[in-house]
């Protein structure tokens, strides 16, 4: 391995996000580990609790305080949402950078969020501040940003999905339905009968039809590049799988499109983590298993029909902790697909 | 059992839809399985094969021919497409009751039947006399019927999901959207790499996205109830499971509806193989795995967008097996949910 | 459905174990549900806890309260370990029969008992009367009894793969060795962090190898049979799918066997709930999903090992409701089949 | 990455092992994959067979020649059984460095190989020379070696688990058990219907109970290192997963041990790819899923009773690919380590 070279810190390293960050920050060749914090496994070795990591990390948990955090260079959040809103003004003081991958950041107007969230927020002052870590669209402020809002898997597969059209202004945003399915790693890693093998497994459903807290999220995006108002209907289901997320995204036209294909290829051809399948492909979630890569297919079935977008990731590589790795790369002026290049684990 | 009253044969018993029908005819107190045939396994134990009626059954796989079926009362095409039009024109005139669970006489117009199903069809005259067997929408016409046109699987989902609103004429029907969701048991049991389990379990993909051969089918069944012309889009997905099918559907209104629970609880009132959920219920196929039910539920998330309906069946049973039983019973006279009251496999 | 003739109360119904009872019992043709009980559920419709029993039935979980519970002339505990022995003495008094699915009553010596489940037995001297409900072994006391102890899932499926054997006493009992795997419905349905999907999901794994309390059980009945003393090596696994027990059991030969596979077809010709496999069949958990039935197989791969017997069951049928069920007819004078002729799910 | 030094050539590359070995040695700082041959899918691009590749990769498959593969510095083969064999004289005549990671150089007596794998050996003198690529056993003659045979997942498996005991001469090896359980990409990837999802999703079964062609090769292990004559107990069970090995071996003693913790830490302490766990574990093969890495637990449950080893693998990876890398890192005098550092993906 490379001499590290970066300090950095992970709070609430015991959660699905928080392992996943571990996995690819121990082989990220410019950092070092300086801090694992897990209030409920202090003093415990990382690799009991995770026997991924056995013999791989010699890390114990400690208690997330300010003076551990605040000597680091960067601090990761991985923790539940309306935690990191707590300690990162004083960390930010300290001139620790700053990337949560939970929601505390991600909304602009601490209106919204207060109603979507359900409690005060702490430092809304801040809002305003933080950089919406999606590099394909928010590449150079985030290069300069001390605050980064890491974005929900949801809002991830969604917005990469729909941004070679919205920017060229031809999706009616009044009718965009994103239909999303998810693994149970989404989910989260807390003691939930819902969420047992005997209760998902085998079995597939929507859920949150009534309103899902990604929803104001994606809004907000598609709204930034368009400048329009957005009226999306978006409805999660949950899959008896662990990992991955596919989002099928309805966009009908508001004016016609002569190669949709070449759009997207276009659109992203410089991207180094999102790959235009050719056309008529069909992604497959296991193609980005582990990977932090977001794989995204075209069509428009019936002319007079809605063009078609198919779009996956890993909901905890480009959907989280890949993500947030790949910001952490932009904000240190690392080139961004240091410690990212893992090849997808098929089958 | 009750005394065997009806003499029954399954042509095409070793795919799952077969097996399936075994099951159900096994236990159903009105009939007495004449002959079960199989090409390839043909002199086999049917048990042999579906180690799942070890001891529960005597029966032999027999060869398809015109003179033991003839000897039934009704028969049942358990085959692939194509194989069922070759045979039924002999026992319709022997006076032998069908019911088709392949696509043979499911589309009225045989040009369109053709350009989705790839040859051309042995007996179009059939088509107009052939009763789409959908019993909650084609009741009396089934109890009528010689030739039956069992529904496919997703068809079946997604029809019951449009009905109480398609036939009181609230819906946009240029704009529908059925994202689908299909186990994979859906696919049939023939020797295919893409449907190993080392191919599709634990990922998620759409697949037929340019076109799917049960797109004309729900259209031509909208079509009747509404006499309108219907755009739909039809994306079906494989989820990593053996049963299940799980629509999505989109309906935009082209009027307002005060009470849209009332519309469907209403709806499906007297039905006995469709429950409707409770508001803000989700359905789960689990909930339906090895029944023939049919659960939805309705939400409209947003007064701007369109109506959202979640219906799941198990596409062996409702979308196959079990309605083909329903149609049968209709069809001979007998209660309709005679040999069908089995409560769905929970967990 | 038949009249009902007899009441009975499941006590503990929100369990998985009491969601297959009443998946049995409802289309029972013989017996009635008094009352549910679930002191977490109550006043709450059976069907908005199981899905599956939407629009099959109008019963509300109650309160286990003695009177209501001793209104009925049987009564099922689906309850955690612990809770049957408080009550079943006043419920015996009041001359209701008891059957308890749980472990209290499983273990004849109160020091095993209390050494293994780590509490008090609150009723020792009943320990004694209580028949151990496997049937192929203890059919005729079954019948006599007031108290039934309805045997765990891994004692039924290795108990069943040893009976021949050690019957004729021709097993080394000092090193039977049975390997079992087990679905994660065993496990049950509490909120744990150990039975998430995320966890147990697409991995498999020991557990339990230091000690399980399902091994004195095995022990004790095969002592019985034998009259020997049994050192047996029982180490359990978790597979990552919801239903199903898979037991290998290796038994070294005391004495040699002519005809193997004669010594299982003939013990077990004349059972209406186990089945055995041709020569060299294997068994599949998915061949018994859902039905009353044990399949089996025998080989001794090579003359100088050990006699392989492979032995499956639904750890929730045969391991307990269907057992369960079985042994009510038993005590109830009714034909043994009797509401358990489900053909298994399969696929 | 680093600069390609070594070419390597990969013949068969559209099998799992295939593919996965792709996926390691893409990322391999020290080689360059110089060709990758597929007689199907000859001048395909390699990505359009296997999506996780897509933009990774711009490699083509070619035909197996011989003139292609001789340029190669070392060649691996991931073809079926019986393939290998056909080319590998020529290969080392060429002066190419051959590793097969089928079974045509893994048993050392032709008449033993022709027995179990049903035809003749094309090169039977290799065989002595062909060295077997487990290099916790045999690392010096691996660095030696023109001609390594890749082992089977399973004897990987069981001969890591019982090595620390046998090389101590404390297993008793007439009476070995070895009850090994795989995720189904272990059968590879051909049109087999026993494989599709529907058949082996959501069950469990053994398979090959009568003999497989592991069994051999186990045995040549144990009885190389011991000196004694091995009669094992091999019995493989497929599990609904996609990868992992869990072994459970036991093995009753010859001789008391006084801290069995201590061998096998003792044995494997500078092992970088085996990890012992903490006393108590169980190894979970999610933990070592897409790492080459073995983990191991033992335990004796009863001082009467045998010694019970748990290791676990992921099939591709030390039980395959992953293995080979490391073999052809001794080979070539490379850090054994070298690539093969990538953390398994948890959850």
């Amino acid at each position: 391995m490379a001499q590290a070279e970066v300090k950095v810190g992970v709070v609430g390293g015991s959660g699905y996000t928080g392992i996943e960050l571990l996995r690819l920050l121990l082989r990220h060749p410019m950092v070092s580990l300086h801090a694992v914090t897990s209030r409920q496994e202090a003093g415990q070795a990382v690799s009991a609790q995770y026997g991924n990591l056995l013999g791989q990390v010699d890390l114990t948990f400690v208690e997330p305080d300010l003076a551990t955090l605040s000597a680091c260079d960067l601090v990761f959040f991985a923790t539940p949402n309306g935690v990191a809103m707590r300690l990162v003004p004083d960390l930010l003081a300290a001139g620790v950078r700053v990337i949560d991958l939970a929601a505390d950041f991600r909304l602009r107007d601490p209106a919204v969020w207060e109603q979507w969230y359900g409690m005060s927020h702490a430092c809304p002052e801040l809002l305003a501040e933080a950089v919406y870590g999606l590099p394909e669209l928010y590449r150079s402020a985030i290069q300069q940003a001390r605050l980064v809002a890491n974005p929900g898997c949801y809002p991830t597969a969604v917005s990469l999905a729909l941004l070679p059209l919205v920017t060229q202004g031809t999706v009616d945003l009044q009718r965009v339905i994103a239909d999303c399915k998810s693994g149970v790693s989404g989910a989260g890693r807390s003691a939930n009968v819902n969420l047992l093998m005997g209760e998902v497994g085998e079995s597939f459903k929507a859920y949150g039809v009534s309103g899902h807290r990604h929803l104001p999220e994606i809004s907000q995006t598609l709204g930034a590049v368009s400048g329009a108002e957005v009226q999306l209907t978006f409805i999660p289901h949950l899959v008896p799988m662990v990992r991955g997320i596919h989002a099928t995204v309805y966009a009908p036209l508001s004016a016609a499109i002569e190669d949709l294909q070449a759009v997207f290829t276009e659109y992203y051809a410089a991207e180094p983590f999102v790959q235009v399948l050719p056309p008529g492909g069909h992604p497959e979630t296991r193609c980005v298993r582990g990977a932090n890569q977001c794989h995204i297919a075209v069509q428009q079935p019936h002319p007079a029909g809605p063009v078609v977008i198919l779009s996956v990731i890993d909901n905890l590589v480009k959907g989280a902790a890949g993500q947030a790795v790949q910001n952490m790369n932009l904000m240190l002026g690392l080139p961004e697909e240091t410690g990212l290049q893992q090849v997808a684990l098929l089958p």
